[in-house]
């Protein structure tokens, strides 16, 4: 009789862990990695297998998991693939009922049977697997990264309410590390390889009950049930977000998909209708899955498509402009009463159209009543914001002004600032108070773009 | 009769530079922050002119530019308008023939009498006129830096080979510290403004000749004379590349031009159509603008379209894929013999088709072996290359590997490497080698599609 099955939960919230194949030799070599990686980071206890050595990176190695006193709860697996088999088998006996198996060398290679043999102790043990064939989970709130990638390379990103899915393991890696450059926080990112057991449909699942989760990324090169993801998609996307990034999408694109993960990519406009259906946003480049999950996990969907922009340099106005138009989203229109208001307040050569120009000898006021005006004036859904911070008289100040003017609105606000450094600094604490921001008008028009589909999505019966 | 013209050449090269309108009571003036500016980073002599202080910035202060002891090659004027035609008097009188006018209030708020005296003083005087209503110029050489932007507030890019001239002001000066953020270096940018005199002609025209610049990127809003800009852009970008952003392609964007910088957006079917004929690229976005100078900065044009991928990581080599035939370009196909002698190189869970995938656990060697055989292929026109810094074995020694493979063929090669600090690192020293380097493969992909459209272009009767 198979025992009961572990929970997905375990995986990100274990107690301990343990981690076969930390070679003593092999000092770049994935299980050593993890090993150190979980050991400078995870709270609980961290064990190391390896049959071959006594002690590795200055801890105590067990020669199996059987051998390790008390209880392992999650078990991440690194050695080669003949002996993974051997090593559920042990995690079973223990009592693990979860596993990672980084280990490649299954079925992405033809080796069809031996990932039959992993199932079979999965389903005769209850073991809930993640993998083979992959670089595993990353999970801020309780601190274990058991992604095979040395922390010297990599920049852990703030803790955020993002959680990642990916079918791709160096997408999942590399954009741990693009979030912290992205300055995108992140709750969770899960690389699942061949999925044998855990992928995206049970990922949904359990996002969908994660407190710490509130937008969540897909990457995605193809489905093996395409239906049951659509029902579950449709269900978790009414309470978040679901942005995916769905490759493969040419017919060369297809074929590298067919030889990168062995799925299927399909025809891409079934897909988009799928995820239209599902109420999932569709992002076309990995950039706009980043842009869009930092916009959805700051802001809140729109109700409408009308944007007011503010600016104080007419050319990114221009630019912001021709992208609302091409995007399919409207150049509001305020009232005349308050625009009429504003030019009293603002100097004379501001320019109170849309884009309205609070122009270059800007201040942080000016900016305060031309966003007070948009909030309020209902002809405004949304309001794009666009900041030069090279300009000498618009204070820090700003960045206050405008959390408190977007905690009064429910009207989505996205902005732009182009720069480096000083720039940098401003958008950094600006973002931390709940505005995102852009490097150009058109990539946070295409931001605002998604959170406007996403609130039409979520109204629709 | 008319005097002696000056030459557009001395903005960029004077010996000396009067500033006036440095104002004693307002620090963030634009005077004052202009003479800051130069004080600070050219090497010449600065004169500071106001009429009514004695010294300021502790240097002493002039009533007037005629009382400047010695000539004065450049005069950057950020007065109040109304007194602007009396300066370039003063100006003529004592042979200046340069003048930058920052100051605005004349055409651009209807002024246009006062306007027509500049122009008057601008023609009896022989002076050559930047402006007004302009931001001015920025010479990475002669380190002149006349934007009134607090220098606290902006990085400096590095100094290179991209020149840029914008319409704007604000594009001017968030795209000087934008280049710095993302590792362009710069010839020199120029905000003309109202272009009373200089404007994108004449800066072409010098460009053309300028041994500093190798790219020119335009920002554009509308043409006074779009026949005299073709014939000119048509010689120039022979020699070399011109990338331009054009914007007010929308009804809306067309008005928010009309409202900026009271320019006739025009049709942008029509635009598009010139500037093919012209050999221009056009970029659609800000960041294709930029994505674009880079690459051209460090590449040369292409021969052909089909594009060999060489990755370390399968999900960037689908996305790069797609991206490639998205932007009509082509998958290369390797000749059979080459992939045969590649598979008994490489270890046999490498993936020799394209996108080849050198895998996670590659090494420097393997990119060296898969990018000297596209290199070497002659059914291979261009290499697109993924590095994922992440993995542990991928030394830093790559960079230096990439380096000598590009240097020994003309085949653009364009690189992607998401990441932050590690991955930054890499590809700053990865650029100063010559390999462009993206954030994502469809960015890298759209600067390869540039370089492999100016071929075209090039090659064209």
């Amino acid at each position: 009789m198979a025992e009961a099955r572990g929970a997905i939960n375990t995986f990100f919230d274990p107690k301990t862990i343990a981690v076969v194949g930390v070679s003593s030799t092999e000092e770049e070599g994935p299980g050593r990695i993890i090993f150190k990686n979980l050991s400078s980071g995870f709270p609980g206890k961290v064990y190391a297998v390896n049959p071959r050595a006594a002690q590795i990176e200055g801890a105590r190695c067990y020669p199996s998991v059987g051998e390790i006193p008390g209880p392992v709860d999650l078990c991440v697996i690194a050695t080669p693939a003949a002996v993974v088999p051997q090593i559920l088998e042990d995690c079973g006996r223990k009592g693990t009922r979860n596993a990672i198996i980084v280990s490649g060398g299954f079925g992405e290679v033809g080796n069809t049977d031996l990932e039959a043999r992993l199932e079979e102790a999965s389903v005769k043990h209850g073991i809930r697997i993640i993998g083979p064939n992959c670089l595993g989970i990353y999970d801020s709130h309780s601190k274990i990264n058991a992604f095979f990638l040395p922390s010297y390379r990599i920049r852990v990103p703030k803790p955020g309410n993002v959680a990642f899915i990916s079918q791709s393991g160096a997408v999942a890696g590399g954009g741990l590390d693009w979030a912290a450059a992205e300055n995108i926080g992140i709750s969770k990112i899960v690389s699942y390889g061949n999925k044998l057991d855990v992928g995206e449909c049970e990922m949904l699942e359990y996002l969908e009950r994660d407190d710490r989760t509130k937008v969540i990324m897909v990457y995605l090169e193809g489905l093996k049930d395409g239906r049951r993801f659509v029902r579950i998609a449709r269900r978790v996307s009414r309470k978040k977000p679901i942005i995916v990034l769905k490759v493969g999408n040419t017919s060369r694109g297809a074929a590298a998909v067919k030889s990168h993960t062995g799925s299927l990519a399909g025809d891409s406009k079934v897909y988009a209708g799928a995820f239209a259906q599902a109420g999932i946003v569709q992002a076309r480049t990995l950039e706009e899955l980043f842009d869009f999950a930092k916009a959805f996990s700051l802001q809140q969907p729109g109700a409408g498509p009308r944007v007011q922009v503010i600016t104080s340099g007419g050319g990114f106005g221009v630019m912001g402009t021709d992208a609302i138009e091409e995007n399919a989203l409207v150049m509001a229109e305020m009232g005349e009463e308050r625009r009429a208001a504003l030019r009293a307040q603002l100097p004379a050569h501001c320019v109170i159209v849309n884009p309205l120009d609070v122009t270059g000898d800007s201040d942080a006021e000016r900016y305060k009543l031309a966003t007070d005006a948009a909030i309020d004036d209902p002809a405004v859904d949304a309001i794009l914001l666009i900041f030069l911070f090279q300009l000498p008289k618009l204070s820090t100040e700003v960045v206050k002004i405008m959390a408190l003017a977007d905690r009064r609105t429910d009207k989505p606000i996205v902005a732009v600032a182009i720069g480096s450094e000083f720039t940098h600094l401003h958008r950094v604490t600006m973002e931390a108070e709940g505005i995102p921001v852009y490097d150009t008008p058109e990539r946070a028009v295409r931001a605002m773009k998604a959170l406007v589909d996403a609130g039409r999505l979520r109204a629709a019966p």
